[in-house]
């Protein structure tokens, strides 16, 4: 019948308009079974490792209309991207000991009956916490954004926005590896300094200390911006507008800048898309899972194995440090991607 | 040696901040002789018909940097598109007595060294003020955004702001021969009237007389809008962001809005663009007239014989109404393509 065992799990307490606070989760304990429910294709998973990534932001708040990920529920366990161990299973690809990553819930164990997202982890000889973000979503995004909107060429002028985060130190090291000059923008020096001296930017600035992003820009990209890939919006994009050359593409893979905001900030020089024949395009990776996800972690374990792609992660210990990890990201707290560490296998 | 006879011409005053005036203008005569250069490969032509066309407005300002027209200069003849007779020619492949179309001065009889832009006219059993539009640059404009940027499909929502003009007008009719619904916004209850009752359009609005622009666009497209075909920039395409189905496109052929402001205004939704994954591409005319002129002047030489497609003027005759017809089109006076009739053939 499957042992029952207390499961830990963090919970929204409420909907949150403005900055998130670690008070608007909770971590309460209740039981589970260890056992699939019968006549079901479920799962049960414990988790190791899960991912804090910037467009739960918007699950936080109560949308009216539905957006293509839904709203989390007050009272009920956040989800998001995790990796997981099987512990019981009904559905007949998995079995009990195997090792996957794809939607789950921040708690110890979880029932799984969502399937739409989920992957069996083909290299257990990589650290498991990588699925979390080089080979997880945050690097099949990057991987997309940059490669399958950006359409980069060698030569070309690259800009990355929230550069030290879990994607952007991906796109940087892809724009180098393809031949471009790449620069980005973070909230630190010491996230600049890694970007100059570990994932191997041209270019780096930290736009707090910057008065004038667009004389920032100018500096870094004498030549002006062939591909932006896009995570922040607001002032940056403005500026980044301004610089564009002609024909350049911006890579949208989300604008955090603005997540917290009630009133978006305008963004005024729109007006260079058409004589500059920019193309700005938004892009959601859950649509290229299917097509592309398996040729992107062959890519990728290629690169890790052969040591041409660096990584960096900033981990919390324990469910408890998960509310104010994630509440950290939008504060720009986190080095390198943020995940939170449950278990160990 | 030719003829010397007297030419009259419209020139550029000074440049302009805000909104152009008539008195930005002047009209001089000066003389020319009929005959081109020796040595050169130049034509002497008389022009017929000239073009008023927005993107004019940003050449009457001083730039510091190059764009991808140049600006006007004072106290010089202003340029733009024209249809114009051969009056004598070194050039190999035009004689005297040929029509064509391309960049022309606003004047009477012109020197033309510049060929970049420069078509002979092949079907002269069209009216040839045609070539000011539906034949020449508008649409091709509309013929280019519409199909190469936009990429429609039949059965897809399409939005035209500025749909009066000279290309938005085209826009609505091609995406009805497509299988498109299509609704455009225009600046009086007249042009609203043509949009339904001339060109076909299954819905129309005028903007001046809405006060939610965003209601205005539900109330048109209940399902969302998959193409817009941006005119305008500003205020409406803040609203459409807002209307646009997933997957949508929007082809940035101008922001008239904007061009008569010192600072623009911000648009604030561009957010959608992401979890919408929308697409807004700028493009520029003139990028493909090599490619697909020929293609596009065929296709609609057929349509216009057979009745397809429906084309409204707004002439101006005389070049002494030219500096009037030129700053009508910033104030929205023009209803159909606003043209200026210099000359008989």
């Amino acid at each position: 019948m499957g042992e029952v065992v207390g499961n830990k799990k963090v919970v929204l307490k409420n909907y949150v308009t403005g900055i998130p606070t670690e008070g608007d989760m909770g971590v309460v304990t209740e039981t589970v079974r260890l056992k699939a429910p019968e006549g079901s294709t479920a799962m049960i998973v414990k988790n190791l490792y899960l991912s804090c990534d910037p467009y739960m932001r918007s699950r936080m708040t109560k949308h009216d209309e539905p957006s293509y990920v839904p709203d989390f529920v007050p009272g009920q366990v956040i989800t998001g991207y995790g990796v997981f161990k099987v512990v019981d299973s009904t559905h007949p690809e998995f079995k009990a000991g195997d090792l996957a990553w794809g939607t789950t819930g921040w708690e110890e164990y979880s029932v799984i009956t969502n399937f739409e997202v989920l992957f069996k982890i083909n290299h257990p000889e990589i650290p498991l916490s990588y699925y979390t973000g080089v080979l997880g979503m945050p690097g099949f995004t990057a991987y997309v954004g940059f490669y399958e909107i950006g359409k980069p060429k060698e030569g070309e002028q690259v800009f990355v926005s929230a550069a030290a985060g879990a994607v952007g130190q991906l796109v940087g090291q892809f724009a180098k590896l393809t031949g471009c000059y790449v620069a980005g923008s973070a909230g630190s020096d010491e996230k600049v300094n890694l970007l100059k001296n570990k994932f191997g930017f041209d270019g780096a600035f930290n736009y707090k200390k910057e008065q004038d992003l667009n004389a920032a820009l100018i500096r870094c990209f004498p030549r002006g911006i062939d591909i932006y890939f896009e995570n922040v919006g607001g002032p940056m994009l403005d500026a980044v507008l301004l610089n564009m050359r002609n024909h350049g593409r911006i890579a949208a893979c989300g604008m955090i800048s603005q997540y917290n905001r009630e009133k978006h900030e305008g963004v005024h020089n729109l007006f260079c898309v058409v004589p500059k024949r920019l193309r700005i395009e938004g892009f959601v990776v859950f649509d290229y899972y299917a097509s592309s996800y398996q040729k992107f972690e062959d890519m990728m374990v290629q690169h890790l194995k052969e040591g041409r792609i660096t990584y960096v992660e900033d981990v919390a210990e324990g469910l408890e440090r998960a509310p104010a990890a994630l509440t950290g990201l939008f504060e720009g707290r986190n080095v390198g991607k943020q995940l939170v560490a449950v278990a160990k296998e």
